[in-house]
């Protein structure tokens, strides 16, 4: 969770399908708190449908009459705008405001507010921000729709807060004496099946070198690459022990 | 645009509003090019009324039979993942993946594929991928609507591409002499409306000062500071003139 301090402010929305999809895009990213201002007559049935398993937060919504009621025990309102203009040119990226936010949240509400599905926010409800977040987007269609908005927000702040564990390979990435033997392995294995000729194999070998080079292997990569290897020596040989046999595979390789 | 060689390509999607979204996101970060694999039979009503002014994708989008299909023409294939997995541990983010994607787009086309509402994309699918793309996400609920994965990887690409212009304040940072200057006209207006004794000022402006120097200012903001420090001057003067008058202000504050 990126912090129970930050709230999420929707200002007049107009479709319940809107609604749910912010509350999965706070789930997603770690946010529960949400309050709607003045929300139209919502379909519920369609909010429940888009928030999917975030229906807890939908749930748990408040709502305010006025924004100022709902941003009034704030100590940052930061309100979302994608227009340009006088007094939204002082606008930041969510990526540039996310550690001020994180931090703001340490000791004090933090409202994030996201304006109606038409128009945005007005210059009054502007003014009643201590910041503009402009959400990066193409210019020839800058307006995003309003869940879109908040999951950048959250994404940004997950990512800031650092709390994210990406996945990571459970095998070490390989040391290159486990590489080596591995190259030994694939150099004695191509010569037994006659891919290359010896004289040809210190030539061949820097082929396939650059091609398992590409990328760094792990250890498992390796292994694999290993038991191709052993398992192919394996039959050549059982085939060159016993050259009339047409059924000589080992068990393992059936 | 961050490249028109990047495809989305949507695997079996369900859900017109969905593949509408999909078709918005994609305008709002720069993408053109949609491919959707198999789709069911799609609410095109609901995929228009969710592309809003993105329609143009919409009807741009081609179908195929397979992903197979689908990729065929692909020097990299990215597999959008939420799950864990034996297979699915070596996913990076987008993040990490925007610039190498950045880079083969180049030369090649790049796909990116999305999995089905329901359960993303099979081992299958997987396995016809060159890499896979883990969206970072709160581990109790890491799955994210279709659309709203497809908004963060294009807002990534966009980034990365560099080409993405943040609004500009026009007014350049005020320097310290205009600052020194503003700082002494308050000082000047503090003393005059009797804000502060003579002798308490030095210390009151530390105070002024702090508050004004807790963010850079601008020079517009330096100017309008300025205002109404010669403004609250020219009133008090005309009041020491005029005592009894109950309305000096000048036209301009009026």
């Amino acid at each position: 969770m990126s912090s129970p301090n930050i709230r999420i402010v929707l200002v007049n929305p107009l479709y319940g399908g809107n609604v749910g999809s912010v509350c999965r895009a706070m789930a997603n990213t770690g946010l529960t708190e949400l309050v709607l201002v003045a929300p139209a007559a919502l379909d519920l049935a369609e909010a429940r449908k888009m928030a999917v398993a975030a229906e807890a937060i939908l749930e748990a919504r408040r709502e305010a009459a006025t924004l100022a009621e709902a941003v009034a025990d704030c100590g940052l309102v930061l309100g979302t705008t994608a227009r340009a203009g006088l007094y939204r040119a002082h606008a930041r990226s969510p990526r540039e405001w996310a550690p001020g936010i994180l931090a703001a949240a340490q000791s004090r509400k933090v409202a994030l507010v996201f304006g109606r599905e038409t128009w945005g926010l007005t210059n009054e409800e502007i003014a009643l921000c201590t910041g503009l977040i402009q959400i990066p987007a193409a210019p020839e269609y800058p307006s995003l729709n309003l869940s879109h908005a908040v999951i950048i927000c959250g994404y940004e702040l997950l990512l800031a807060a650092g709390t994210y564990q990406p996945p990571a390979e459970k095998s070490p990435a390989c040391d290159n004496r486990l590489r080596e033997r591995m190259f030994a392995m694939w150099e004695e294995m191509l010569l037994a099946i006659g891919f290359m000729e010896p004289e040809k194999a210190q030539h061949m070998m820097l082929g396939v070198r650059r091609i398992f080079n590409r990328s760094p292997l792990t250890e498992d990569d390796v292994r694999i690459l290993m038991g191709v290897a052993r398992q192919t020596l394996w039959k050549a040989r059982q085939d060159a022990a016993a050259p009339q046999s047409g059924n000589s595979l080992p068990d393992a390789a059936r």
